[in-house]
């Protein structure tokens, strides 16, 4: 059998923390150029597997890919584009088996989240079907940290973090400024269905009586008067109020508080902007003086602020990832095992993809105190590990030192193909 | 003479390094305490002073006051309260010399901005005028980077590395996945009338074609066709568009773009929200997808990634100005002078406050690029020092290791006095 090369895509929503993973994949199939031939990077995503555009990166130095552990953002670009059932896209499932022939690809590694794992699914089901087998490896990746059976997601513990200490240090800023200026501090984080990342903003402080004093879970129907009641019983107890809002919080109608009427390619809500909405019903309500903070993009590529754990993580799926396909493994995902709390311990496990498929885990309900405006010690266990520890990139000038890679196109074989 | 005590004040705005400053008094004034005795701390800043709520620092560790070098906040609290001319405000200014009358201090420390050192410097002047003399000394704090003769304000470095650092992030995530996602990406930052912070974000790369493509100052009026017609540009050349916008971003009629209509205490209009008003103008004319950030006190707060520059400048004007206090000096402010570029070196220089007081410095039009949307190298050549080095601070359990103070109340000895 000639020695197969390897596909990697990146897809949906990159992470601070996606490229150490597709560090550890061309890295590790380095070590087993016996195994596995070229690591082709697909140019933005799915979408360059289809339209036949794939990043040689045999081209880069191992310095440029080593440094792939240090940069954000996604080196090979990523989309939001999804493919549907077998039998509504076939001609796409069929062009994709054909690029897979003509650059002889027989390994695929598919980094992304819950959508990723069914592409990544369907394609192993299809190939073997069309007779031009290839080991799909899915690799786990989101900030939403809302995969099933694994302890966490590559992404998500950096995210908390930056969420975690930017609430603590802009609520210092707050406390300091209460007695005569900002009394509410709103922000908002990303998490659309599962409140993870806001629940990681609970990690700033220790009590309830600290900041983060609210947190609105998209889990917990949100009711304005308690919430005001909430917000009027922390500025008097304590001078102020610090909150955090999730972009997905919705009332007990199910209607999201800043919904913009606009969905994305996958069908979701496009949502943004509930930090206002929050504040100014405090304004209204209170007169309390306020700020709010929409940090969006910032919380998932603040590479800068990289958890340890995630950052090791996320290398050590990536690595796992090119072993399994060695191994002839085909329709998996490397997985993180979690083996003690404390000291947190974790090894890496093999899930099915099939379980892993359009699964949303939503937080815990046991993980939000019984008042709906914190989080638990429960939650506290599981959580402050994944931010535990700082890895920082090299500086230059001021700035972190981040690579850009050649990102050489290999010559098309096939005709063009019309998305 | 007995030794006389000293007060500090921390007013306006805090930064995530003016504890920094206050660190450099306090260390320093233990120093020499053969030359002063307990520095106080006024709670909540002058409010603090006019209600006689000192702190009494001599109860802190030396260990605990070595932490407030990397903590964020105003560990003493701070305020938004503008002493008003001798003649219309003079019963504050009488209590002022009461209090310290009370507590035997003889210096005062002012810790502030472009406000502050108007009132620093009226105070020095009516101390003087009661037979209560008091060396006033200004100590200079502002992100906004704004007062005059000082080579850069301490506060400033440190927003400006999170500004430069953010966008260069934020925009590797925009630029991964432009081809199928967001387009746009506009990040709001602080700056009300001074455009210092926004071309800070300038900072992020080398040139113009690099994010962020567009900066919108507060020193340029504000022309849509034109803007919208670079977005376009920037969209189909680049294949995405990041902008940098000032809070402070006015029309040709001078109105703010986001005016909220609401003043503070000093009379300045409070704004915010801008970011949303200019990604709905962009979606508007042209339906790119966009995302917006507005970081708002995180960029003030954010301590976990300071300029070494700056964090050495804020130390160095607290210790310069114990020195100023016991050479006798009243109504000056250590500053600082720039003596090379490159090496950036620089020394403590010393200004008057009446110089310093109500002037607003802007940023020179040879700053800005003439198309008004980018710096020059002017720009970069004065700037990129300010952000050099990382000044990280200590971390426990995954956060920052920030400490709070006990802030121990002297016993009043005065009746107490309406606000």
């Amino acid at each position: 059998m000639t020695k197969k090369n390897a596909l990697y895509c990146q897809s949906g929503g990159v992470t601070a923390v996606i490229n150490a993973t597709a560090c550890g994949i061309i890295e590790t199939a380095r070590r087993h150029s016996d195994k596995i031939g070229t690591v082709y990077g697909a140019r933005n995503g799915i979408i360059g597997a289809l339209r036949e555009e794939l990043v040689d990166t045999s081209l880069e130095s191992d310095d440029n890919i080593a440094a792939l552990k240090h940069t954000p953002g996604g080196a090979f670009g990523s989309c939001r584009f999804k493919l549907k059932d077998l039998e509504k896209q076939h001609t796409e499932y069929e062009r994709l088996i054909d690029v897979f022939k003509a650059h002889n690809i027989g390994y695929l590694f598919y980094n992304g989240g819950g959508d990723s794992s069914d592409t990544a699914y369907k394609i192993s089901k299809i190939a073997k079907q069309m007779g031009f087998p290839v080991n799909c490896i899915g690799v786990p990746k989101t900030i939403d940290n809302d995969l099933p059976i694994t302890d966490t997601c590559p992404g998500f513990g950096t995210t908390a973090k930056y969420i975690a200490v930017s609430m603590k240090e802009a609520s210092l800023d707050v406390e300091s400024m209460c007695e005569s200026s900002t009394k509410v501090f709103v922000m908002e984080v990303m998490g659309r269905h599962a409140g993870w990342i806001a629940a990681a903003g609970g990690l700033a402080s220790d009590t309830h009586d600290e900041p983060p004093q609210i947190i609105l879970f998209p889990e917990i129907p949100f009711e304005k008067e308690t919430f005001l009641k909430r917000v009027k019983y922390s500025v008097e107890n304590y001078g102020y109020c610090s909150i955090i809002v999730s972009e997905g919080v919705q009332d007990k109608s199910g209607k999201f508080l800043a919904d913009a009427g606009t969905v994305d390619a996958f069908g979701h809500s496009q949502l943004g902007g509930v930090a206002p909405v929050i504040a100014n019903m405090v304004r209204d309500a209170h007169g309390y003086k306020y700020h709010w903070a929409v940090s969006d993009y910032l919380q998932r590529s603040a590479r800068h602020l990289a958890s340890q754990t995630d950052f090791e993580q996320a290398y050590a799926v990536g690595e796992s990832a090119v072993k399994l396909a060695i191994e002839g493994r085909n329709g998996v995902m490397p997985i993180i095992k979690r083996l003690s709390d404390k000291p947190y311990t974790w090894e890496i496990a093999t899930a099915e993809l099939a379980d892993m498929a359009n699964v949303e885990k939503m937080l815990p309900r046991d993980y939000i105190t019984e008042d709906g405006f914190g989080i638990t010690q429960k939650c506290r266990t599981y959580m402050q590990p994944l931010i535990e520890g700082e890895a920082y990139p090299p500086y230059e000038n001021g700035l972190p030192k981040y690579i850009r890679l050649k990102n050489t196109l290999l010559d098309k074989k096939l005709p063009e193909f019309n998305l």
